[in-house]
């Protein structure tokens, strides 16, 4: 039987390793000393249910049962200062669905916890090097922001490993995950149904004018790296607008000028461009649209321009059969309190979609706050989100029976 | 006599302190070994000159002559990567003036060389010591980038500090300087005679939003302190436009974003802006739209706003009677080649201007460009530079002597 008290448990031993002692929030990166333990403790909890805890060489751990399965699950690994439910809820509802599965005799149901979902060395290294989108020669000389490799961190987790698990096994991939967005908190709504995964472009832009003195050189002299990615944000603004959707969004999240000092001119401004959208056209009708107003600023305030490489993934639509069972599940479980929406974030279910069919439900984000200690849902959306994932894999596992 | 060739020898020795082996770049920072040992011979070069040196406490290094005297000089420390003649050049020159003043029996000219005109503890240090502008006990606790206190960085020279020289033997200051900006350079000018020096007003500014996800939060839902920033920007050039003159600056040449991170909506922006005017006037008037400006960018997109200490140096008149003199001389060395300007950079002028009547020259700057190592300034301009000063010592030596 579903035990919403034992999942609620579950979840709060699991916040225990690595609790930054503020709020609920946890600091347990990828293979970090508090990751690595809470892998530990994950694997004991996997097989006192009856499954069979398997680490992979990259720190991925599943908890299997015999024959084919469908697959529950998310990542345990938290962003630096992250807060205790994204990626947790995911696994610990995978666990209490697979351990309830075992107890009442079906249906067949494995349980992941993927390996640096926050992109401490990447963008959800774990399961992209599981899905092969990421070589490991590829993964292993990438570095964390401290500069230690990819290849030095999952070292620390070689006692543990066994081989790849094969994903041949399994015959679907379902991940419960917090919003992270404010629409169903908004709505007062319990469940998202995912429609599809939006997918995204990065990339870092750097104009480079002169560096002068700010008291010496008049304004119409100046070539200022700052003042060319201020016109190009406005620009940009202006231009988006008739390409996007209300459910676009873009972001210059991150700056950097040279030599950032009050009293000089600066003569290099490197900045990060994104944009995420649930369609692969629009996606590249905005780049079009960033690389000539780039270069258009460029020409006429003097700059070099050049742009970094470009980040791309591309958008991911649910499984229509998994995708269904969810709706089901939803409309038994918070009648007329669910919509289907898409999802902003990126998640492992991108890369797992490369191997099986996917679908992903969302439980709403207190405040739409995340990546934050603050994060937080109430107990009764988390236990909504459990019974929705419960019965999904109900209705999945008995339409594989009865083919 | 006034010896040019002396004066380029000098100058070329004094770069061989802290050369920085590019270009004729140096490094020579306040306090450093290359600054210390640079002031030694410096000290030792104004004692052959038949001056006597003397070290005060906080490393300003004076060459005196016996009774009332006209004060030449500069600074001789550099920016971490600083150019060879920026503050060197009036050192050297006010060196050569002084020692063939000697060797001509009038008139009498001492010599300075501020210390820490470059600010690696705050701004024109030395001189601000010196003038009383900066009171000991609050110059002792600043410190620099790296947490090194003034107080111990100027214990490095208490072995060769004496008292602090008394203002009043000086009849007044010149200052030769690179202009450190274009205008000469575009010009083909040699010699630029200064009006005043402009005031400055500096603030850091801080917009504090919504730090959210960039992938889950529409954008019409977002508080982007980033997005704050840019409005601000753009509004100011808008309104400022009623103020100021063609000899305004403005300029935003540090920006700091949190968490600077590509895929998170950036939640604070903290931001300098830094103007500057010959008028006191219009610079209070500017920051008078500085700050309704960030005032109603913050309202209009819910931001906290905050305000830190506002700098402000005001703008400084030079001395007619020494102006007219270093006209007089311009015209004599370089008729038709030179022209009033005012000065956009702060100088050690700026603080001596307290104590007694002050006035600069320029002479061009190749391309305009300063605090680099590229810095440079053709001979020709240097050694007419140099003849202007001994020439405006003289009128103003012959001045005194017929009073």
């Amino acid at each position: 039987m579903l035990n919403p008290d034992r999942f609620l448990a579950d979840l709060e031993t699991l916040r225990g390793f690595g609790a930054a002692g503020v709020g609920k929030g946890v600091v347990r990166p990828a293979f970090s000393d508090a990751d690595i333990a809470a892998r530990k403790w994950l694997a004991a909890r996997m097989a006192e249910a009856g499954l069979t805890p398997q680490f992979d060489p990259v720190g991925n751990l599943f908890g299997l049962v015999e024959g084919p399965s469908l697959l529950l699950g998310s990542h345990s690994d938290s962003q630096p200062e992250g807060g205790w439910l994204d990626g947790a809820l995911g696994v610990i509802a995978a666990l209490e669905v697979a351990r309830a599965a075992r107890e009442a005799g079906g249906p067949a149901v494995s349980v992941v916890s993927f390996q640096d979902e926050e992109g401490r060395f990447g963008v959800t290294t774990g399961s992209a090097v599981w899905s092969g989108t990421l070589p490991m020669d590829e993964a292993d000389p990438l570095t964390d922001h401290a500069g230690v490799t990819y290849a030095v961190a999952r070292a620390r987790m070689a006692d543990l490993a066994g081989p790849f698990v094969d994903p041949g096994r399994f015959t679907g991939y379902v991940e419960l995950h917090i919003e992270q967005g404010p629409v169903l908190d908004t709505a007062a709504e319990q469940i998202g149904v995912v429609t599809d995964i939006v997918g995204i472009r990065d990339m870092k832009i750097t104009f480079a004018g002169q560096q002068n003195h700010a008291g010496t050189t008049p304004m119409h002299l100046r070539r200022d790296a700052f003042q060319a990615l201020a016109a190009f944000n406005a620009s940009i603004a202006e231009r988006f607008r008739n390409v996007v959707t209300p459910a676009s969004v873009w972001s210059v999240g991150h700056v950097s000028l040279h030599p950032n000092a009050s009293s000089i001119v600066p003569g290099r401004a490197t900045f990060s461009m994104q944009w995420r959208d649930g369609d692969a056209d629009r996606l590249n009708r905005m780049e079009a649209i960033v690389r000539a107003t780039a270069r258009e600023i460029a020409e006429a305030r003097g700059m070099e321009l050049s742009f970094g490489p470009l980040l791309g993934l591309e958008p991911v639509t649910m499984d229509a059969r998994l995708r269904t069972a969810l709706e089901s599940g939803a409309e038994a479980v918070a009648p007329g309190r669910w919509r289907k929406l898409p999802s902003g974030a990126l998640h492992d279910a991108t890369n797992v979609a490369g191997l099986m069919p996917v679908a992903m439900l969302f439980v709403p984000s207190i405040g739409g706050i995340s990546h934050d200690f603050a994060e937080d849902t109430a107990n009764a959306d988390l236990v909504a989100g459990l019974r929705v994932l419960a019965q999904a894999a109900d209705i999945v596992g008995r339409g594989h029976a009865t083919r």
